[in-house]
Protein backbone atom coordinates (compact mmCIF):
# COMPACT_ATOMS: atom_id res chain seq x y z
CA UNK A 1 0.00 0.00 0.00
CA UNK A 2 2.26 2.85 0.98
CA UNK A 3 6.05 3.30 0.60
CA UNK A 4 8.66 2.69 2.86
CA UNK A 5 11.20 5.33 3.06
CA UNK A 6 14.78 4.96 4.71
CA UNK A 7 16.47 7.56 6.81
CA UNK A 8 19.69 6.70 8.00
CA UNK A 9 19.60 2.89 7.67
CA UNK A 10 16.25 3.00 9.96
CA UNK A 11 12.97 2.04 8.20
CA UNK A 12 10.43 4.43 8.47
CA UNK A 13 6.76 4.15 7.52
CA UNK A 14 5.97 6.44 4.81
CA UNK A 15 1.67 7.59 4.97
CA UNK A 16 0.67 8.58 1.28
CA UNK A 17 -2.41 10.26 -0.21
CA UNK A 18 -3.74 11.02 -3.78
CA UNK A 19 -6.24 13.76 -4.51
CA UNK A 20 -8.95 13.19 -6.98
CA UNK A 21 -10.52 16.65 -8.46
CA UNK A 22 -13.75 16.18 -9.75
CA UNK A 23 -15.10 18.71 -12.01
CA UNK A 24 -15.84 20.07 -15.87
CA UNK A 25 -14.92 23.51 -14.51
CA UNK A 26 -11.19 22.86 -13.71
CA UNK A 27 -10.79 20.85 -16.78
CA UNK A 28 -12.47 23.74 -19.14
CA UNK A 29 -9.94 25.98 -17.69
CA UNK A 30 -12.71 28.32 -16.14
CA UNK A 31 -11.47 27.94 -12.78
CA UNK A 32 -8.20 27.17 -11.06
CA UNK A 33 -7.98 24.68 -8.68
CA UNK A 34 -6.90 25.93 -5.32
CA UNK A 35 -7.24 22.87 -2.99
CA UNK A 36 -4.44 20.87 -3.97
CA UNK A 37 -1.93 22.99 -2.89
CA UNK A 38 -3.94 23.71 0.45
CA UNK A 39 -4.91 19.91 0.76
CA UNK A 40 -0.51 19.18 0.43
CA UNK A 41 0.34 21.19 3.07
CA UNK A 42 -2.07 20.35 5.44
CA UNK A 43 -1.52 16.43 5.09
CA UNK A 44 1.83 17.35 5.54
CA UNK A 45 1.23 19.14 9.15
CA UNK A 46 -0.52 15.39 9.50
CA UNK A 47 2.48 13.44 8.68
CA UNK A 48 1.35 12.32 5.28
CA UNK A 49 2.56 13.03 1.55
CA UNK A 50 0.36 13.82 -0.93
CA UNK A 51 1.66 11.52 -3.73
CA UNK A 52 -0.44 11.95 -6.59
CA UNK A 53 -3.84 14.21 -7.97
CA UNK A 54 -5.92 13.53 -10.88
CA UNK A 55 -8.32 16.30 -12.39
CA UNK A 56 -11.48 14.32 -14.04
CA UNK A 57 -14.59 15.24 -15.94
CA UNK A 58 -18.44 15.26 -14.03
CA UNK A 59 -18.80 11.69 -15.29
CA UNK A 60 -19.55 8.70 -13.74
CA UNK A 61 -16.63 6.53 -14.85
CA UNK A 62 -13.92 8.61 -15.02
CA UNK A 63 -14.61 9.55 -11.54
CA UNK A 64 -14.90 5.66 -10.03
CA UNK A 65 -11.69 4.72 -12.26
CA UNK A 66 -9.92 7.34 -10.78
CA UNK A 67 -10.68 6.58 -6.88
CA UNK A 68 -10.11 2.91 -7.32
CA UNK A 69 -6.66 3.50 -9.35
CA UNK A 70 -6.07 5.94 -6.21
CA UNK A 71 -7.08 3.82 -3.54
CA UNK A 72 -5.22 0.64 -4.87
CA UNK A 73 -1.96 2.77 -4.79
CA UNK A 74 -2.01 5.02 -1.71
CA UNK A 75 -2.84 4.69 2.32
CA UNK A 76 -5.79 7.93 1.78
CA UNK A 77 -7.54 9.28 -1.01
CA UNK A 78 -9.07 12.65 -1.07
CA UNK A 79 -11.82 13.97 -3.45
CA UNK A 80 -13.00 17.47 -4.20
CA UNK A 81 -16.14 18.63 -6.05
CA UNK A 82 -19.90 17.73 -7.42
CA UNK A 83 -21.23 16.67 -3.72
CA UNK A 84 -23.82 19.82 -3.82
CA UNK A 85 -27.50 19.71 -5.25
CA UNK A 86 -27.72 19.74 -8.86
CA UNK A 87 -27.46 17.40 -11.51
CA UNK A 88 -23.97 17.80 -12.17
CA UNK A 89 -23.03 16.71 -8.39
CA UNK A 90 -22.53 12.78 -9.27
CA UNK A 91 -19.47 12.16 -7.01
CA UNK A 92 -21.69 10.25 -4.28
CA UNK A 93 -23.30 8.46 -7.10
CA UNK A 94 -20.15 7.37 -9.00
CA UNK A 95 -18.05 6.36 -5.72
CA UNK A 96 -20.48 4.37 -4.69
CA UNK A 97 -20.65 2.46 -7.94
CA UNK A 98 -16.87 1.89 -8.24
CA UNK A 99 -17.07 0.75 -4.88
CA UNK A 100 -19.89 -1.63 -5.08
CA UNK A 101 -22.20 0.19 -2.26
CA UNK A 102 -25.58 1.40 -2.77
CA UNK A 103 -26.82 4.83 -2.33
CA UNK A 104 -29.05 5.37 1.13
CA UNK A 105 -30.12 8.58 3.28
CA UNK A 106 -28.12 9.22 6.11
CA UNK A 107 -29.98 9.95 9.05
CA UNK A 108 -27.81 12.41 10.32
CA UNK A 109 -27.55 14.23 7.50
CA UNK A 110 -30.87 14.55 6.74
CA UNK A 111 -31.52 15.80 10.17
CA UNK A 112 -28.82 18.66 9.63
CA UNK A 113 -30.34 19.38 6.33
CA UNK A 114 -33.91 19.37 7.82
CA UNK A 115 -32.76 21.22 10.71
CA UNK A 116 -30.57 23.87 8.26
CA UNK A 117 -33.51 24.74 5.47
CA UNK A 118 -36.42 24.29 7.57
CA UNK A 119 -39.41 24.73 5.89
CA UNK A 120 -37.45 25.23 2.46
CA UNK A 121 -36.39 21.89 2.53
CA UNK A 122 -36.67 20.26 -0.76
CA UNK A 123 -35.77 16.97 -2.84
CA UNK A 124 -33.00 18.52 -4.70
CA UNK A 125 -31.33 19.88 -0.95
CA UNK A 126 -32.54 16.53 0.43
CA UNK A 127 -30.08 14.81 -1.92
CA UNK A 128 -27.30 16.20 -0.14
CA UNK A 129 -27.95 13.48 2.89
CA UNK A 130 -27.47 10.80 -0.32
CA UNK A 131 -24.04 8.63 0.95
CA UNK A 132 -22.71 4.94 0.48
CA UNK A 133 -24.05 3.06 2.59
CA UNK A 134 -21.83 2.42 5.56
CA UNK A 135 -20.13 6.23 5.30
CA UNK A 136 -19.32 8.53 8.01
CA UNK A 137 -20.04 12.69 8.13
CA UNK A 138 -17.31 15.17 8.23
CA UNK A 139 -18.60 18.26 9.30
CA UNK A 140 -18.99 21.20 7.72
CA UNK A 141 -18.84 24.04 9.22
CA UNK A 142 -19.56 26.88 6.95
CA UNK A 143 -22.79 25.50 4.64
CA UNK A 144 -25.50 22.34 5.46
CA UNK A 145 -24.30 19.86 3.69
CA UNK A 146 -21.61 17.50 5.11
CA UNK A 147 -18.68 15.91 3.45
CA UNK A 148 -18.19 12.00 3.63
CA UNK A 149 -15.83 9.47 4.95
CA UNK A 150 -15.59 6.14 3.84
CA UNK A 151 -12.74 4.25 6.15
CA UNK A 152 -9.37 5.93 4.17
CA UNK A 153 -11.54 7.87 1.62
CA UNK A 154 -12.67 11.39 1.88
CA UNK A 155 -15.23 12.98 0.08
CA UNK A 156 -15.12 16.55 0.47
CA UNK A 157 -16.80 19.49 -0.99
CA UNK A 158 -14.79 21.63 -4.14
CA UNK A 159 -15.29 25.44 -3.06
CA UNK A 160 -11.92 25.95 -1.24
CA UNK A 161 -13.79 27.51 2.10
CA UNK A 162 -15.99 24.96 2.41
CA UNK A 163 -13.21 22.25 1.90
CA UNK A 164 -10.90 23.90 4.04
CA UNK A 165 -13.78 23.85 6.60
CA UNK A 166 -13.91 20.11 6.59
CA UNK A 167 -10.50 19.33 6.77
CA UNK A 168 -10.01 21.17 10.10
CA UNK A 169 -12.28 18.59 11.13
CA UNK A 170 -10.32 16.25 10.46
CA UNK A 171 -7.40 17.82 12.27
CA UNK A 172 -5.08 15.34 13.89
CA UNK A 173 -7.75 12.38 13.37
CA UNK A 174 -5.36 10.51 10.64
CA UNK A 175 -2.44 7.84 11.54
CA UNK A 176 0.74 9.44 9.37
CA UNK A 177 4.46 9.50 10.12
CA UNK A 178 6.83 12.35 10.34
CA UNK A 179 6.02 15.63 8.43
CA UNK A 180 8.56 16.67 5.49
CA UNK A 181 10.35 19.71 6.80
CA UNK A 182 12.02 21.81 4.03
CA UNK A 183 14.43 24.52 3.80
CA UNK A 184 15.63 26.82 0.79
CA UNK A 185 18.63 28.29 -0.53
CA UNK A 186 18.24 30.88 -3.38
CA UNK A 187 20.78 32.59 -6.15
CA UNK A 188 21.28 34.84 -8.46
CA UNK A 189 22.74 32.32 -10.93
CA UNK A 190 21.54 29.88 -13.57
CA UNK A 191 20.71 26.32 -12.43
CA UNK A 192 22.38 25.27 -15.41
CA UNK A 193 26.00 26.89 -14.21
CA UNK A 194 25.41 24.95 -10.63
CA UNK A 195 23.80 21.71 -11.56
CA UNK A 196 26.72 19.51 -11.33
CA UNK A 197 27.36 20.91 -7.76
CA UNK A 198 23.40 20.48 -6.72
CA UNK A 199 24.00 16.84 -8.18
CA UNK A 200 26.91 16.18 -6.21
CA UNK A 201 25.77 17.23 -3.10
CA UNK A 202 21.97 15.68 -3.54
CA UNK A 203 24.20 12.12 -4.17
CA UNK A 204 25.94 12.97 -0.28
CA UNK A 205 22.05 13.00 1.42
CA UNK A 206 19.86 9.70 0.63
CA UNK A 207 17.37 11.01 3.38
CA UNK A 208 16.91 14.71 1.45
CA UNK A 209 15.19 15.47 -1.78
CA UNK A 210 16.81 18.72 -3.45
CA UNK A 211 14.32 20.41 -6.21
CA UNK A 212 16.09 23.43 -8.55
CA UNK A 213 13.66 25.86 -9.82
CA UNK A 214 15.47 28.40 -11.65
CA UNK A 215 13.16 31.90 -12.89
CA UNK A 216 13.73 35.06 -14.58
CA UNK A 217 12.93 38.54 -12.91
CA UNK A 218 14.05 41.85 -13.69
CA UNK A 219 15.64 40.46 -16.74
CA UNK A 220 17.63 38.49 -14.02
CA UNK A 221 18.47 35.13 -14.00
CA UNK A 222 17.90 32.93 -10.69
CA UNK A 223 17.33 29.82 -8.81
CA UNK A 224 15.44 28.54 -5.88
CA UNK A 225 16.87 25.05 -4.03
CA UNK A 226 14.24 23.57 -2.37
CA UNK A 227 15.42 20.60 -0.05
CA UNK A 228 12.77 18.39 1.69
CA UNK A 229 13.46 15.90 4.40
CA UNK A 230 12.00 14.24 7.34
CA UNK A 231 15.49 14.88 9.58
CA UNK A 232 16.20 17.63 10.19
CA UNK A 233 19.40 17.00 11.29
CA UNK A 234 20.25 15.80 7.33
CA UNK A 235 18.20 18.87 6.21
CA UNK A 236 20.50 21.34 8.22
CA UNK A 237 23.67 19.71 6.85
CA UNK A 238 22.64 19.31 3.12
CA UNK A 239 21.48 23.24 3.59
CA UNK A 240 24.86 24.28 4.67
CA UNK A 241 27.11 21.53 2.44
CA UNK A 242 25.11 23.23 -0.86
CA UNK A 243 25.73 26.85 0.50
CA UNK A 244 29.47 26.49 1.19
CA UNK A 245 29.58 24.79 -2.54
CA UNK A 246 28.23 27.42 -3.99
CA UNK A 247 29.94 30.35 -2.35
CA UNK A 248 33.23 27.80 -3.26
CA UNK A 249 32.03 28.34 -6.74
CA UNK A 250 32.13 31.89 -6.68
CA UNK A 251 27.88 32.24 -6.08
CA UNK A 252 26.45 34.25 -2.67
CA UNK A 253 23.56 31.86 -1.13
CA UNK A 254 20.92 32.68 0.72
CA UNK A 255 19.02 31.20 3.06
CA UNK A 256 15.30 31.14 1.76
CA UNK A 257 13.65 31.85 -1.06
CA UNK A 258 14.52 34.85 -3.57
CA UNK B 1 -9.03 6.30 -28.80
CA UNK B 2 -11.10 9.31 -28.70
CA UNK B 3 -14.87 9.48 -27.52
CA UNK B 4 -17.62 10.17 -29.93
CA UNK B 5 -20.32 12.98 -28.94
CA UNK B 6 -23.11 13.36 -30.49
CA UNK B 7 -24.68 16.92 -32.02
CA UNK B 8 -28.20 16.79 -33.31
CA UNK B 9 -28.25 13.32 -34.71
CA UNK B 10 -25.01 13.65 -36.48
CA UNK B 11 -22.24 11.35 -34.85
CA UNK B 12 -18.80 13.75 -34.47
CA UNK B 13 -15.36 12.87 -33.58
CA UNK B 14 -14.00 14.03 -30.49
CA UNK B 15 -10.61 14.97 -30.14
CA UNK B 16 -9.22 14.44 -26.20
CA UNK B 17 -6.13 15.40 -24.68
CA UNK B 18 -4.68 14.33 -20.99
CA UNK B 19 -1.82 16.94 -19.28
CA UNK B 20 1.07 15.35 -17.03
CA UNK B 21 2.14 17.43 -14.47
CA UNK B 22 5.70 16.73 -13.27
CA UNK B 23 7.09 17.87 -10.03
CA UNK B 24 7.48 17.63 -6.35
CA UNK B 25 6.90 21.19 -6.06
CA UNK B 26 3.56 21.21 -7.48
CA UNK B 27 2.23 18.19 -4.53
CA UNK B 28 4.16 19.64 -1.45
CA UNK B 29 2.01 22.72 -2.17
CA UNK B 30 5.29 25.00 -2.65
CA UNK B 31 4.23 26.14 -6.28
CA UNK B 32 0.72 26.20 -8.05
CA UNK B 33 0.40 24.61 -11.22
CA UNK B 34 -0.63 26.99 -13.73
CA UNK B 35 0.14 25.23 -16.78
CA UNK B 36 -3.97 23.09 -17.00
CA UNK B 37 -6.34 26.26 -17.26
CA UNK B 38 -4.39 27.94 -20.34
CA UNK B 39 -3.19 24.46 -21.85
CA UNK B 40 -7.50 23.83 -21.58
CA UNK B 41 -8.52 27.21 -22.96
CA UNK B 42 -5.83 27.00 -25.52
CA UNK B 43 -6.72 23.32 -26.76
CA UNK B 44 -10.11 24.27 -27.15
CA UNK B 45 -9.33 26.62 -29.57
CA UNK B 46 -7.55 23.50 -31.30
CA UNK B 47 -10.60 21.54 -30.90
CA UNK B 48 -9.28 19.38 -28.39
CA UNK B 49 -10.37 18.92 -25.31
CA UNK B 50 -8.91 18.32 -22.52
CA UNK B 51 -10.46 15.03 -20.33
CA UNK B 52 -7.61 14.74 -18.03
CA UNK B 53 -4.94 15.47 -15.53
CA UNK B 54 -2.65 13.96 -13.32
CA UNK B 55 0.50 15.35 -11.13
CA UNK B 56 3.05 13.26 -10.50
CA UNK B 57 5.89 13.46 -8.18
CA UNK B 58 9.50 13.53 -10.23
CA UNK B 59 10.21 9.40 -9.68
CA UNK B 60 10.75 7.61 -12.87
CA UNK B 61 7.88 4.78 -12.47
CA UNK B 62 5.62 7.37 -11.62
CA UNK B 63 5.85 9.40 -14.24
CA UNK B 64 6.30 6.35 -17.04
CA UNK B 65 3.14 5.32 -15.87
CA UNK B 66 1.12 8.02 -15.95
CA UNK B 67 2.09 8.83 -19.18
CA UNK B 68 1.64 5.43 -20.56
CA UNK B 69 -2.02 5.49 -18.81
CA UNK B 70 -2.81 8.66 -21.01
CA UNK B 71 -1.70 7.93 -23.97
CA UNK B 72 -3.90 4.75 -24.11
CA UNK B 73 -6.99 6.85 -23.44
CA UNK B 74 -6.48 9.75 -24.93
CA UNK B 75 -5.35 11.35 -28.80
CA UNK B 76 -2.79 13.60 -27.42
CA UNK B 77 -0.71 14.09 -24.15
CA UNK B 78 1.40 16.80 -22.95
CA UNK B 79 3.56 16.89 -20.12
CA UNK B 80 4.77 19.70 -18.45
CA UNK B 81 7.97 20.27 -16.07
CA UNK B 82 10.95 18.26 -15.59
CA UNK B 83 13.10 19.04 -18.75
CA UNK B 84 15.92 21.48 -17.21
CA UNK B 85 19.55 20.77 -17.02
CA UNK B 86 19.23 19.69 -13.11
CA UNK B 87 19.65 15.54 -11.27
CA UNK B 88 15.93 16.42 -10.80
CA UNK B 89 14.97 16.60 -14.53
CA UNK B 90 13.98 13.31 -15.48
CA UNK B 91 11.08 13.37 -17.88
CA UNK B 92 13.34 12.89 -20.69
CA UNK B 93 14.62 9.30 -19.36
CA UNK B 94 11.34 8.30 -17.64
CA UNK B 95 9.18 8.89 -20.59
CA UNK B 96 12.17 7.08 -23.17
CA UNK B 97 11.88 4.30 -20.67
CA UNK B 98 8.15 4.19 -20.56
CA UNK B 99 8.35 4.00 -24.61
CA UNK B 100 10.78 1.91 -24.74
CA UNK B 101 13.49 4.03 -26.77
CA UNK B 102 17.04 4.79 -26.18
CA UNK B 103 18.24 8.44 -25.32
CA UNK B 104 20.22 10.08 -27.68
CA UNK B 105 22.12 13.98 -28.38
CA UNK B 106 19.25 15.35 -30.88
CA UNK B 107 21.29 17.64 -33.34
CA UNK B 108 19.52 20.35 -33.54
CA UNK B 109 19.03 20.84 -30.05
CA UNK B 110 22.79 20.42 -29.32
CA UNK B 111 23.31 22.83 -32.27
CA UNK B 112 21.03 25.30 -30.74
CA UNK B 113 22.36 25.15 -26.97
CA UNK B 114 26.27 25.49 -27.97
CA UNK B 115 25.16 28.72 -30.20
CA UNK B 116 23.06 30.17 -26.73
CA UNK B 117 26.28 29.25 -24.65
CA UNK B 118 28.90 29.81 -26.70
CA UNK B 119 32.08 28.92 -24.25
CA UNK B 120 29.83 28.63 -21.45
CA UNK B 121 28.25 25.22 -22.84
CA UNK B 122 28.76 22.64 -19.88
CA UNK B 123 28.32 18.79 -19.86
CA UNK B 124 24.67 19.61 -17.58
CA UNK B 125 23.38 22.68 -20.20
CA UNK B 126 23.92 19.82 -23.29
CA UNK B 127 21.56 17.57 -20.87
CA UNK B 128 18.82 19.45 -22.23
CA UNK B 129 19.66 18.25 -25.54
CA UNK B 130 18.88 14.46 -24.87
CA UNK B 131 15.61 13.16 -26.55
CA UNK B 132 13.98 10.03 -26.86
CA UNK B 133 15.08 8.44 -29.94
CA UNK B 134 13.25 9.90 -33.16
CA UNK B 135 11.63 12.78 -31.41
CA UNK B 136 11.25 16.33 -32.82
CA UNK B 137 12.19 19.46 -31.36
CA UNK B 138 9.27 21.96 -30.26
CA UNK B 139 10.96 25.19 -30.37
CA UNK B 140 11.21 27.23 -27.45
CA UNK B 141 11.32 31.26 -27.80
CA UNK B 142 12.36 32.24 -24.11
CA UNK B 143 15.47 30.32 -23.42
CA UNK B 144 17.39 27.80 -25.09
CA UNK B 145 16.10 24.64 -24.57
CA UNK B 146 13.48 23.16 -26.55
CA UNK B 147 10.59 20.98 -26.00
CA UNK B 148 10.04 17.84 -27.46
CA UNK B 149 7.69 15.95 -29.34
CA UNK B 150 7.41 11.92 -30.10
CA UNK B 151 4.05 11.77 -32.24
CA UNK B 152 0.92 12.41 -30.14
CA UNK B 153 3.02 13.05 -27.17
CA UNK B 154 4.36 16.66 -26.18
CA UNK B 155 6.96 17.40 -23.54
CA UNK B 156 7.16 20.95 -23.09
CA UNK B 157 8.79 22.90 -19.93
CA UNK B 158 7.06 23.86 -16.67
CA UNK B 159 7.66 27.39 -16.52
CA UNK B 160 4.73 28.71 -17.24
CA UNK B 161 6.28 31.60 -19.81
CA UNK B 162 8.26 29.16 -21.49
CA UNK B 163 5.22 26.43 -21.83
CA UNK B 164 3.13 29.21 -23.18
CA UNK B 165 6.01 29.99 -25.86
CA UNK B 166 6.13 26.44 -26.63
CA UNK B 167 2.33 26.19 -27.15
CA UNK B 168 2.20 29.03 -29.41
CA UNK B 169 4.55 27.28 -31.85
CA UNK B 170 2.16 24.24 -31.84
CA UNK B 171 -1.08 26.85 -32.77
CA UNK B 172 -2.80 25.27 -35.54
CA UNK B 173 -0.66 22.41 -36.02
CA UNK B 174 -2.91 19.62 -34.48
CA UNK B 175 -5.62 18.09 -35.66
CA UNK B 176 -9.12 18.44 -34.27
CA UNK B 177 -12.96 19.17 -34.48
CA UNK B 178 -14.89 22.07 -33.38
CA UNK B 179 -13.91 23.80 -30.00
CA UNK B 180 -16.65 23.57 -27.73
CA UNK B 181 -18.57 27.30 -26.90
CA UNK B 182 -19.61 27.90 -23.85
CA UNK B 183 -21.97 30.54 -22.56
CA UNK B 184 -22.91 31.71 -18.32
CA UNK B 185 -26.09 32.75 -16.56
CA UNK B 186 -25.46 34.01 -13.00
CA UNK B 187 -28.02 34.65 -10.80
CA UNK B 188 -28.39 35.39 -7.11
CA UNK B 189 -30.44 32.25 -5.84
CA UNK B 190 -29.01 29.26 -3.85
CA UNK B 191 -28.51 26.71 -6.63
CA UNK B 192 -30.48 23.94 -4.41
CA UNK B 193 -33.43 26.47 -5.26
CA UNK B 194 -33.42 25.59 -8.52
CA UNK B 195 -31.89 22.01 -8.53
CA UNK B 196 -34.90 20.99 -10.22
CA UNK B 197 -35.15 23.24 -12.74
CA UNK B 198 -31.93 23.08 -13.86
CA UNK B 199 -32.04 19.38 -14.29
CA UNK B 200 -35.24 19.96 -16.38
CA UNK B 201 -33.57 22.13 -18.95
CA UNK B 202 -30.77 19.87 -19.03
CA UNK B 203 -32.35 17.54 -19.92
CA UNK B 204 -34.09 18.99 -22.86
CA UNK B 205 -30.18 19.54 -24.55
CA UNK B 206 -28.39 16.22 -25.14
CA UNK B 207 -25.52 18.27 -26.79
CA UNK B 208 -24.85 20.77 -24.36
CA UNK B 209 -23.48 20.36 -20.65
CA UNK B 210 -24.61 22.34 -18.05
CA UNK B 211 -22.17 23.09 -14.78
CA UNK B 212 -23.46 24.80 -11.84
CA UNK B 213 -21.10 26.85 -9.67
CA UNK B 214 -22.33 28.29 -5.92
CA UNK B 215 -20.73 31.29 -4.69
CA UNK B 216 -20.72 33.23 -0.98
CA UNK B 217 -20.21 36.82 -1.50
CA UNK B 218 -20.81 39.99 0.75
CA UNK B 219 -23.07 37.52 2.86
CA UNK B 220 -25.30 36.92 -0.41
CA UNK B 221 -25.74 33.51 -1.93
CA UNK B 222 -25.40 33.13 -5.70
CA UNK B 223 -25.06 30.61 -8.83
CA UNK B 224 -22.67 30.77 -12.25
CA UNK B 225 -24.71 27.91 -14.26
CA UNK B 226 -21.76 27.14 -17.50
CA UNK B 227 -23.41 26.02 -20.37
CA UNK B 228 -21.14 24.26 -23.15
CA UNK B 229 -21.33 22.75 -26.28
CA UNK B 230 -20.16 22.81 -29.80
CA UNK B 231 -23.50 23.47 -31.45
CA UNK B 232 -24.04 27.37 -31.36
CA UNK B 233 -27.94 27.01 -32.41
CA UNK B 234 -28.47 24.57 -29.27
CA UNK B 235 -26.43 26.67 -26.93
CA UNK B 236 -28.24 29.58 -27.83
CA UNK B 237 -31.49 27.63 -27.40
CA UNK B 238 -30.56 26.25 -23.84
CA UNK B 239 -29.17 30.03 -22.57
CA UNK B 240 -32.68 31.52 -23.51
CA UNK B 241 -34.57 28.40 -21.78
CA UNK B 242 -32.55 28.12 -18.73
CA UNK B 243 -33.00 32.47 -18.25
CA UNK B 244 -36.97 31.98 -19.04
CA UNK B 245 -37.75 28.61 -16.44
CA UNK B 246 -35.64 31.26 -13.56
CA UNK B 247 -37.52 34.17 -14.54
CA UNK B 248 -40.67 31.59 -14.28
CA UNK B 249 -39.61 30.57 -10.88
CA UNK B 250 -39.19 34.09 -9.24
CA UNK B 251 -35.19 34.62 -9.98
CA UNK B 252 -34.32 37.08 -11.88
CA UNK B 253 -30.93 35.99 -14.33
CA UNK B 254 -28.35 37.97 -16.12
CA UNK B 255 -26.41 36.14 -18.99
CA UNK B 256 -22.75 36.09 -18.34
CA UNK B 257 -21.27 35.48 -14.62
CA UNK B 258 -21.75 37.53 -11.80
Amino acid sequence: MADTGSNGGAAERVWTAALVIIGDEILSGRTQDANLAYLARWLNIQGIRLREARVVPDEMAAIGEAVTACLAAHDYVFTTGGIGPTHDDITVDAVAAALGLPVVMHPGAEAALRAHYGERITEARLRMARVPEGADLIPNPETGAPGIRIGRLFILAGVPKITQGMLRGLDGKLAGGRPVLSAAVGAWTAESRVADLLANVQKGFDSVQIGSYPFWRDGRTGANFVLRSVDPHALRQAVEQLMGALRADGVEPVEGEI
